[in-house]
């Protein structure tokens, strides 16, 4: 089954609800840069692929909301009305375009801080506007139209080499325990993690999945489960409690994860009890792999300590949806992800092939030209 | 606030409905060793100390019932109704009795197989027995019930001794992290692990304790965070996978957790997730506690990976009561407990004193009289 988790469809972004998944399965519509921002707030969608690509789609539809809607739509506070022709659809000025773009970027910027490919696509749809900049707002929206579409369609390439480079660290008959989900749904297709999974299956070899439930947001029970079921890849699920358990039985041979940030040290970010499969699978010589794109190492940050960790609603860890079951005037901490130290990374796993224990010196050399 | 897990109140055994906490606070009454048996099954008693008591009453139960009621309801298949004299009263034959009580004790130690308590108990309770055997039902069933009450005031004076021997581990201050409920609901009163914390905060101590929210059955969010609450002591709740990021923010100086069975060379069967909690405290150099009355000490056990470890239904880990979000399809795994190996434990905190570096050695002699 092709999953498409974000879709251009009558000049608008659909993507699907990664809330309700998988009790049902429903896609909801995008028209403007802040509604998509809220949007991964809200984890409609999530994932760090995922994220990139929707805020590429989010800065190409605030271009085109503001350039093919009435003037005066665009504006705060009724300024400008007197600029409108009596129909009022007379076109949007340079630096009224201008503006509102930027409030664009920093809505989507400010959306969510761990992942990085977030700023990642924003970079690059901001040089994509600069390049056309003297153009009319119709043109410059098509334009950054046309890099949205081109950043969707790379990702699901860039999944694919990732999963061919993947797929030769497992043997026939590996049993990979996963955590999250780094799937389909957390990319533009295919995934990171599960992309290694899909690629393995598709190379003949049999695996079999363990997934943890990942909470509080239960990625890994809600979102990993259905995928691999979906793939008929057989997966077990557990509690992330259990991931030592399993390891000490013997029942796991590879840990596969993806990443939100990677540090120019090899230190990985990625979410809430990564860094404790990453210890356990240490203990046990356990091979830890994470699968990474390019677009997730960002070299402006020198090691793990720097990444700006996110810390969500309290909400979440006091139940799931309506279910609620903390004792009352309990205090709750929620921080969204953790640090794994690159010493603890067996691999890196990109689309420029697979990094092995990951340092300074050879990721420079993975992202130089 | 008092909490009593398990009272006598009108010949029956009353104990908390420990599956609707904190939502709801309920007490349940027995009077048979079959009913006590399928409450400890289905969790509306748990932890080690807490089974144990409840399966001696269980045990006196059993004996008040087939020495005080009509003879006919102790019988299946409708046998022996010929010996019954018109008014259906006569007495239980010593052989009927006999076999009721074993059928009794037999219900009771097929309820949960990893917790040792629960069979210390029925030993205990067997050799009261047998010290009375000769005697009428009636004489044996009181006996019985006293050497009951006599178990639970004493499990609450042996936490107690543990709770004081501990609290001295702890310093003015200390950030305590504990997985699952160690605590009153787990015991007749006063606690092993939330034991300790109740004496430093009765010595003075200024400690707080961050409490895993223990899935799947989540009595670190239902239990522990409730008991803390109401003792005002402060407490934060965490879901499991974060301990390890809050040990690598240096938020955590001390681990103290209870256990289920102790194997002679000091492993340690405790809540699932409790091994994951372990490896990680050795990794930031924080110590491990168990507390562990020496009731849970399990010499006929060498090692513990000769300790029966209970799987139960795969419909706890589908989601929390009528919550369920688990994908359709996925296979999935509910191992109960498991093993931290004897070198990750800093020490046993017991009633007779605190045992470090636990081995064969130090723990044959804490159990010679």
């Amino acid at each position: 089954m092709k999953i498409e988790t974000l879709r251009w469809f009558n000049n608008r972004l659909e993507m699907i609800d990664q809330r309700i998944l998988p009790a049902s399965f429903e896609y909801l519509s995008y028209d403007s840069a802040a509604s998509v921002a809220e949007s991964i707030r809200s984890m409609v969608v999530r994932g760090a692929p995922a994220i990139g690509v929707a805020a590429a789609y989010g800065v190409a539809l605030e271009a085109l909301r503001l350039s093919s809607e009435p003037f005066a739509l665009s504006l705060s506070k009724g300024e400008g009305f007197d600029k409108l022709s009596p129909n009022g659809t007379q076109n949007i000025s340079a630096s009224d375009f201008k503006s509102g773009m930027e409030a664009g970027f920093s809505a989507l910027a400010a959306s969510r801080p761990t992942a990085v490919n977030l700023f990642w696509a924003l970079q690059r749809m901001r040089k994509v506007w600069e390049s056309v900049a003297t153009q009319a707002p119709q043109q410059v929206a098509q334009r950054l139209l046309a890099e949205a579409h081109e950043i969707l369609a790379e990702d699901i390439r860039i999944n694919k080499a990732m999963g061919a480079n993947g797929a030769a660290l497992l043997k026939d008959g590996a049993r990979v325990l996963t955590h999250c989900n780094a799937g389909a749904l957390a990319t533009a297709g295919w995934g990171t993690a599960l992309g290694v999974f899909r690629s393995a299956v598709e190379a003949g070899k049999r695996i079999s999945v363990i997934a943890d439930e990942t909470r509080p947001f239960l990625q890994g029970a809600r979102l990993t489960a259905w995928e691999m079921v979906q793939e008929n890849i057989p997966v077990t699920l557990i509690t992330d409690n259990m991931a030592g358990y399993m390891m000490a039985q013997g029942e796991v041979d590879a840990v596969v994860v993806g990443t939100d940030r990677v540090a120019a040290n090899g230190d990985v970010a990625n979410k809430i009890g990564t860094y404790m499969v990453a210890v356990l699978a240490r203990r046990h010589n356990i091979p830890f792999y994470v699968a990474c794109p390019l677009s997730t190492i960002d070299l402006s940050i020198a090691a793990g300590k720097d990444i700006p960790i996110e810390e969500r609603s309290v909400e979440e860890v006091k139940g799931f949806r309506d279910c609620h079951w903390a004792a009352e005037g309990v205090k709750i901490r929620n921080p969204a992800f953790d640090v794994t130290p690159a010493e603890l990374v067996t691999g890196l796993i990109t689309e420029k092939g697979v990094v092995l224990g990951p340092d300074v010196h050879n990721i420079k050399k993975l992202m130089s030209p």
